[in-house]
């Protein structure tokens, strides 16, 4: 179901930035699965690149400086794909190291984009109606990166350990500052303090700024923790002192509690909602489930729905 | 040079349109050397394909079909260079049959376009200041592609002949009809009746439609050829009956007769010109030179700068 060009109705744009394995594939492929891949198109915009795996060998930057990136390409295809226009984009062949054959993505009614830089210049993070930064901590994403590259591209755990290290100091100079520019900050990491049993989630901590007007949650939330712990939402400052919303899901979560949550989520979406599958949401892994990533991807389904219904009022 | 963005100014847009070997290359050539490289950017649009050539096997169409196009990328594409944008070109490689790596192209002052199908839709042509379409005699063109398809691409003369017929109706359904759509449409061939010299070069007959300004050359004409048959001017009928200036420009000219309209139009292009290049007009194959191919590609200059003096006003 493409967007038709020239009636005036543009897709939702989503972006799910965050370092390399920090878990957007995983929080995507729900989304896709629940709103159906006939109705949203998904996007990495890790494809960019300058140079390919050779070339980049004498560079001084690694792949993810803006400088070894088509910045201004990727802008432009944002904007195209925010107007509803096709795009050819570019595809970075990552088993081989080599840029190979493009091809034809057509913007459907919601479009997800996720990748390293999507927020990295105004002009991009412009094209956006609702964008997430995924930030889990470091030591978490080094083993998930860990685990990821060894199982799926054949490299060996020192290989990517020193990759890491050669990519830290441009993660915090191009990719952590996008945390800034997100509407939402989503952390999955375990309960400092805590001994939950090993098959336990990782809790969610959604920082939501008033960038963008999110559901009512609090009285939700109270009712079903029920003077808990297992949830809140609180006032808080961030890290920059600006004020936000931290909503946090804690792993720990019971299926009672998350349930009266999930379906007040579900209420707020309405009759949008009707045709959409439920049971994707919070998959992770071979077979894990994971309340606190349901209830990430709930939230976001929210958004997308709201800002679809705006574009058509 | 590129056109800053911003500035307002927009690069000067000229296609080339025409079959196979139809001697677009040829003509373009010509024009970068006398502008210089780092004026002008040649982009060849024969590279949208939807399709590579395994996987066009089992089509009922051959390359030129529009469907087996990206017409609505190449559309885009057209836009964008037009505003001064940036692309990244898909590229295909003749050799090989096989979509690669695209290549970032960035328009300078001036954008020649090339290929099969630049002026197939209406948003295309839209995009160009100067449109040419080049129209040599069928048996001609047959011939070229015949000997550069042998030389350079590997094929036998049969599996070219083969191959032009099975073009054949989607020449005439396609590309041709972009003839109609031309402000010039050049044709280079014999004159009819005459047994020059074997090494005569082709003649020129340009046909020059009112929907550009073109320099006036009447008076020019007349004083150069003085009475002879080696160049005129004549107002004519096209083929659908519409009146076009048809500038004939035969191979067997003297020197002193094209050297009266090659400065006639080298004034015209005043102080404009004062760094061009002269003396790489007119070459074509290893070390042809064509004083009919010279006046065209003058013809093209004068344009060239002409538009671009429009935009700066």
């Amino acid at each position: 179901m493409l967007r038709a060009r020239g009636t005036g109705r543009r897709p939702v744009m989503l972006a799910i930035a965050g370092d390399s394995a920090a878990g957007k594939t995983t929080l995507t492929r729900g989304l896709v699965q629940c709103l159906g891949a006939d109705r949203m198109t998904a996007v990495c915009v890790d494809d960019y690149h300058r140079y390919d795996r050779a070339e980049r060998k004498g560079k001084p930057f690694t792949a993810l400086h803006p400088d070894c990136n088509h910045i201004d390409i990727m802008e432009q295809h944002l904007q195209l794909l925010s107007m509803g226009e096709p795009i050819l984009k570019p595809v970075y062949d990552h088993a081989t190291g080599e840029l190979v054959r493009p091809e034809l993505v057509e913007p459907r009614d919601f479009v997800i984009v996720e990748g390293l830089l999507p927020l990295h210049t105004r002009l991009a993070r412009a094209c956006f109606d609702i964008t997430v930064y995924l930030d889990p901590p470091e030591i978490l994403r080094h083993a998930w990166k860990i685990r990821r590259d060894c199982e799926k591209r054949g490299y060996t755990p020192d290989q990517v350990r020193a990759e890491l290290a050669r990519r830290e100091a441009e993660s915090a100079a191009y990719i952590r500052p996008q945390r800034r520019s997100a509407d939402i900050v989503v952390r999955f990491a375990p309960v400092a303090g805590r001994t939950d049993p090993p098959d336990t989630p990782l809790s969610a901590e959604l920082l939501l700024r008033p960038t963008i007007d999110h559901p009512e949650l609090g009285p939700v939330i109270e009712q079903a923790a029920s003077g808990g712990t297992a949830m809140h939402l609180r006032l808080h400052r961030d890290t920059d002192g600006r004020p936000v919303d931290a909503l946090h899901v804690h792993g720990y979560v019971s299926p009672d509690e998350s349930q009266v949550v999930k379906k007040a989520l579900w209420e707020r979406l309405g009759a949008r909602a009707g045709h959409l599958e439920q049971d994707v949401l919070g998959r992770f892994g071979e077979a894990g489930t994971s309340d606190p990533l349901a209830i990430t991807q709930l939230l976001l389904l929210y958004h997308l729905l709201d800002a679809d219904q705006r574009q058509a009022a």
